[in-house]
């Protein structure tokens, strides 16, 4: 599929808006160059989530540890450095366990969601913003607490993580 | 959470762009009125799932039914008016199963997220678009599919209905 023409639209500094023409109808699309988000898993069983300030939303959501790819970045790349950013974790055996349209109706970013295994919690606190909170659940927890999230990426990975070790057990 | 102060920054044909000022820092937002998704399973078993084109990915997804809420319409009254629009399907048992945001970095789409049981078939075809196709499957071939799945609500939805079956079995 590809679009006869695009036209820019919008030029903000969070996000850019085009104007496609498909055949004889436009579409009008949020440009984005793509995100990360890791369902990590440390030494001792602990799943790390943060919970955070969404403005769009007007309240604090917690989530998985995630970003937006940097130019030239790969994504497993990227979700190291952003779990490290945001938590302090690094190291561990990674694996990509899905890649999905966030919200293909108007918007091009593609999530690649990692899980990370046997992670270290690092020695240093993480140079994280003062509004991140890390929170931590036990694995065991994620399904009876399922009803505390209310973002979709974390839904997603953490039910395909539960999924994933039902159909592995 | 309240903003300081917001302005509009784009106003298109399918969102519209705000700024909010919130402390000492901007956050420029996606406009969305909210919208629904809904897991449609039949009188018998079969769950209905729709496929199209879908030019922000530049190629077709298989999706759960879902759309976006009109002015002065509730959730569920919009998950019912869609899945007939799409599908040809009325009536069964319906329960509001989760509510996410789809991408609180930057976006304020709000889903809630139905289950639909026992809906029945239409003796009429939907009025669809020509482009969208309708795709059956049985649930219990759901586990075994999710593969297929590349869009975040869908994923999101087929989990929390699976994850709710194992719950109460």
């Amino acid at each position: 599929m590809k679009p006869d023409s695009a036209r820019a639209v919008y030029d903000g500094k969070l996000f850019d808006g085009t104007v496609e023409r498909w055949g004889d109808h436009e579409r009008e699309i949020v440009e984005h160059p793509g995100a990360v988000a890791i369902v990590a898993v440390d030494t001792v069983g602990m799943l790390t989530l943060v919970r955070q300030p969404r403005e769009a939303a007007r309240k604090r959501l917690l989530e998985l540890p995630a970003g937006t790819l940097e130019q030239g970045e790969g994504p497993e790349e990227s979700a190291r450095r952003e779990l490290e950013e945001e938590t302090g974790l690094t190291g561990g055996t990674w694996r990509e366990l899905a890649a999905f349209y966030t919200t293909p109706g108007f918007c091009r970013e593609r999530m690649h969601l990692f899980v990370a295994e046997r992670v270290e919690r690092g020695r240093a606190a993480p140079e994280a913003d003062e509004d991140l909170e890390i929170v931590r659940w036990q694995t065991a927890e994620i399904t009876h607490r399922l009803h505390e999230i209310e973002d979709a990426k974390t839904l997603a990975g953490l039910l395909l993580y539960l999924h994933e070790a039902d159909t592995n057990a």
